[in-house]
């Protein structure tokens, strides 16, 4: 059994795992209506301008504006309505002087007219229409490009897709993008003692959780996780395994990190390729192992599903990310009072799991082998390692979940 | 042409939405690789413990604790090594007095020991161990049921299942599990104007977008959104086209909700069931419309599509939200400084979209019927009804997308 020798900080352990990980260049052309929080591969340039036409703002008369220059409330223009033209309709008439066409919000705005006046500050009479105020060329209406120019490029390679990216590409009659592949990501759960959820438990073990715990991590992240199947703890198993999933872009272990005996991925990745750190001054999750074999990372997580779950949220899923090439996620904080003195290990950046109610954080860590300080938790306060003590009531920030 | 009669405000709308929007009631049982961020819909009782078993929590010795009181480093206790069994292993030997068995994390531990003496705290001698260290009964184990005791409600109906709860049944070894359904939200572009983003655009006419953020929208907060094809203006066709869709949970429609001739279905919400409100005092997104018929609401958003989204992100989402039993959502919001003068609309609410940059918010906002306006912010300020002017450089609030 050998123990740690030398365990690095967080922040160093963040940086290498970081500095490592290199951006998915594979792109894949996929429909619009599944490009959602996708990210673009090369720039969108708009083939037609949109508004493709000039249209009306409001639904009122479309007019020359200069026959509207000073009328008001107690000397109306009066003006012949010589037609009407809905949205999807081509005004058919050209306006002369002394006319207007009554239009509709959306509708192309005729041939001779150059705003709109507002239905507002109009009074219909049979085939007149009174105007009461005037308006500027260019009133009321969209010009034809106002919003996208026609050879504009309008997203860049790299943009992530939201809904209203979404509705950009939509409203050039774009239905297929060019995007970046999501990262692939194996997920293998090692360990004798681990079984399938779908298998009977034999005295002296337990069911296999944490690769769909990290498997979700791993989704909610921008990656395609791929569990695979439970792999016996030996050198001979593990680098057959890391061997036949490396053609992944990213290899995620769970168990066989720690210092026993049998844990023998350090050995594996040594004999593939390097080992980057092993160990890192973290509570729970210190014994956590990051190799590169060939080009692809591995991740050793810890066994244990607190210590496992915190660092696939804070090792894993920013390495995922910055291969997804998806921005760093905005950690949502909020703040709370301690609910109780809680004592911290010198020397470790400990991740302390609370519940917020009322106002308070209560401590929900049982230990690192428990799956429910993790779940029941709200979200989770960090002790600097540098940190031996937070008092009861003292205020704390909560990063949520 | 009917203009809107009173306005109501922006709260008042919200709150009329979320009082008349249900619950689903409907369940579906699913795999749990499937239940990522799905709504528990019965509480989950453990039907084993976690852990099974009494385990060890470190790698070492598993001792009788009271064999190594007093002992220290000048004055180790000798224990004999009978035996050593790994994680997943049954231990087959009984420890007497004087006795120990190796013992790595994860492993059972053997009848007659009742504590773990830790690897660095011992010192082998072939078959025999120093023991420098006195552990308490129950050091460095873990206790069948510790984490979780067989019978105990572990998770609780409305729980949302994040990945910690996916581990916590997995842990059970539960694979499948009873949810409430994501609501249907069936979305309806409407519009003479409107042709669909695989066609060709005639002359008048603009590419259905709406619908395709709106359902982006829909789906990023809990529901599944099934676009439906272009429903022309006109009162048989959208009355025609809701009565179907009415099989959904909630009909969203986009366009035809402003106060044009052709803006007919608060009309057709009226002969089918009842207006709860039209026009909302919010700038952009005022012509919004919601109604009940047959308890299902309908909301009519307007179709230009910065205004639609606005109307999706402020008043769609939270009404989904809470069909789909999740919780409010978080809205993340960062400091910044205006960039330039802004002029509101007094008893308006206006969202203004706006882009960071070097800790500035620089309005984007073009006019209601741009598309960009939204797909270059990256949040929006909230600027009260009764404010008409934010300064340049005052601090406000971004609320980001």
């Amino acid at each position: 059994m050998r123990p740690f020798k030398s365990l690095i900080s967080f922040d160093e352990a963040q940086k290498i795992g970081l500095n490592a990980a290199e951006p998915i260049t594979r792109v894949e052309k996929v429909d619009v209506q599944d490009a959602l929080n996708k990210v673009l591969s090369s720039e969108i340039r708009a083939e037609i301008a949109v508004p493709p036409f000039d249209r009306a703002a409001m639904d009122g008369y479309a007019v020359k504006a200069s026959e509207t220059f000073g009328t008001d409330q107690f000397d109306p223009k009066v003006l012949k309505v010589i037609g009407k033209v809905h949205a999807g309709e081509v005004p058919e008439k050209e306006i002369q002087q002394g006319q207007c066409i009554e239009i509709a919000t959306g509708a192309k705005i005729p041939k001779g007219a150059d705003a709109v006046v507002m239905i507002e500050d109009t009074e219909r009479e049979g085939e007149n229409v009174k105007i009461f105020k005037p308006v500027y060329p260019e009133a009321n209406l969209s010009k034809e490009g106002s919003d996208i120019s026609k050879g504009e490029v309008i997203l860049r390679e790299g943009e992530v897709l939201n809904p209203s990216k979404i509705g950009v590409l939509t409203s050039l009659g774009i239905d297929s993008v060019e995007v970046y592949e999501r990262p692939k990501v194996a997920i293998i759960p090692t360990g004798n003692e681990v079984a399938e959820i779908d298998e009977e438990l034999k005295d002296g073990q337990v069911y296999n959780s944490n690769s769909y715990a990290l498997a979700c991590i791993a989704f909610e992240n921008g990656a395609i996780p791929i569990r695979m199947g439970i792999v016996e703890d030996s050198f001979d198993a593990i680098k057959s395994a890391l061997e036949e999933f490396l053609s992944n872009d990213f290899v995620v272990l769970s168990g066989g990190s720690s210092v026993g005996e049998r844990d023998v991925l350090v050995d594996v990745v040594e004999s593939l390729g390097k080992v980057l750190f092993h160990g890192v001054q973290v509570k729970p999750g210190k014994p956590l192992l990051l190799g590169q074999v060939d080009d692809k990372l591995v991740l050793g997580t810890p066994g244990y599903p607190t210590a496992c779950l915190i660092d696939g949220y804070a090792f894993m899923a920013p390495i995922i990310r910055k291969m997804a090439r998806l921005p760093e996620k905005v950690r949502q904080k909020v703040k709370a009072k301690l609910s109780r003195r809680v004592v911290s290990t010198l020397g470790r950046q400990q991740f302390l799991t609370v519940k917020l109610k009322n106002g308070e954080a209560i401590p929900v860590f049982k230990e690192s082998g428990a799956i429910t300080s993790m779940a029941e938790a709200d979200g989770y306060v960090e002790i600097a390692a540098n940190v031996d003590l937070v008092e009861k009531g003292d205020d704390v920030e909560v990063y949520l979940f």
